[in-house]
């Protein structure tokens, strides 16, 4: 199955995703500007385009929204890849700008994760993946640092291979952020979750604190 | 009751507050730098070192943590300050850096609210304050965007009074950040929730997205 990758307006240019042919490209509002800067060619254009200016491109469809609107430009994208049957989405340039914007994208994740959907969040160097009830194995980051934070409630039966720090079947509350700054012990790391969502976040900087 | 200021070692020097004679001023590692940056005499030094580099002022108290440790620095300072009776926390430089450490510092918040102590964390030019089950009124931001997402899980019986799009005893879920670019109308406005908890976000940038 093909993925949906979501060009959002965050800050700066981003990192240009490994795409594959049969990737869907929505960029969002103010995302096409980053589309653009990243040479991605959106399928689709979704916004109220308060964030984006100049003329649009032509040949490109576009959803207008309402300026005034329950959804943010990413929650409408994201609603709209869902109903186009995609269960794979790639949140590009969506951390790291205004905190409310993040931490929106990642209730995004938390949407599709209970829609039975996969979805990564990028931005800043940042990259937060949701897993939901699930294992996810990570490959290819040795030594970096890696944390797993419970998100929309606790995390239970949290168990972890390749790390550091190991938890074995622990729980991980909202209020406690007992998995951040672990740190791969070498190529892969595994994470499981028996009963709620887990983020784990890659880290943009080394510096622990 | 005097606050408690927790020096965070977030990105950026930070804004520096607007400090009361009682403040009891905490740095955590590198944000001694930022403390020094601001001007800043803490009145307690938190941290295993591993971002605060040079040597430490004399004269302050230090609580050195172990590297291997389950809370994070800015954790370990909270815990010091309820720990001394502090029921009203302020931490700069919380927010912006890396995700993990972000999200981290806000779950210090729920953490916090968790028990009675009020929290509001500042950093790269956001500011999030956690309301627990009550009331909140910000004055002083008038046409400026403000947000309120629910945290931890569904925030229940949510109201707001002087704001663009008002809601009236709405549920907020952790999945759907419906409560995103809010704006206030006047100078003041408020937040009500009945059960569960809302982080409203003043964010950074004036671009709506």
């Amino acid at each position: 199955m093909a993925r949906c990758v979501i060009v959002c307006a965050g800050p700066g240019q981003g990192e240009r995703p490994a795409l594959e042919p049969d990737d869907f490209i929505i960029a969002c509002d103010g995302g096409l500007h980053t589309a653009k800067a990243l040479g991605l060619i959106p399928h689709l254009i979704v916004g109220d385009f308060d964030s984006y200016t100049g003329p649009l491109p032509e040949g490109i469809a576009v959803v207008r929204l309402k300026a005034e609107k329950d959804d943010t430009d990413s929650m409408a994208a994201i609603k709209i890849g869902l109903e186009r049957g995609f269960t794979d989405f790639f949140l590009l340039n969506a951390l790291g700008g205004r905190l409310d914007h993040t931490l929106g994208n990642l209730q995004g994740l938390i949407y599709l994760a209970e829609r039975g959907a996969a979805g990564v969040a990028t931005g800043c160097g940042d990259r937060a993946a949701l897993l939901h009830a699930g294992r996810m194995e990570l490959t290819g980051w040795p030594g970096r640092y890696v944390s797993a934070l419970a998100v929309g409630g606790p995390a239970r039966g949290v168990s972890t291979e390749g790390l550091y720090y190991p938890l074995c079947d622990a729980t991980l509350e909202v209020s406690f952020p007992l998995g951040v700054s672990n740190r791969f012990v070498g190529d892969t790391a595994a994470f499981s979750v028996v009963e709620g969502c887990l983020l784990i976040v890659l880290p943009a900087q080394e510096t622990p604190r």
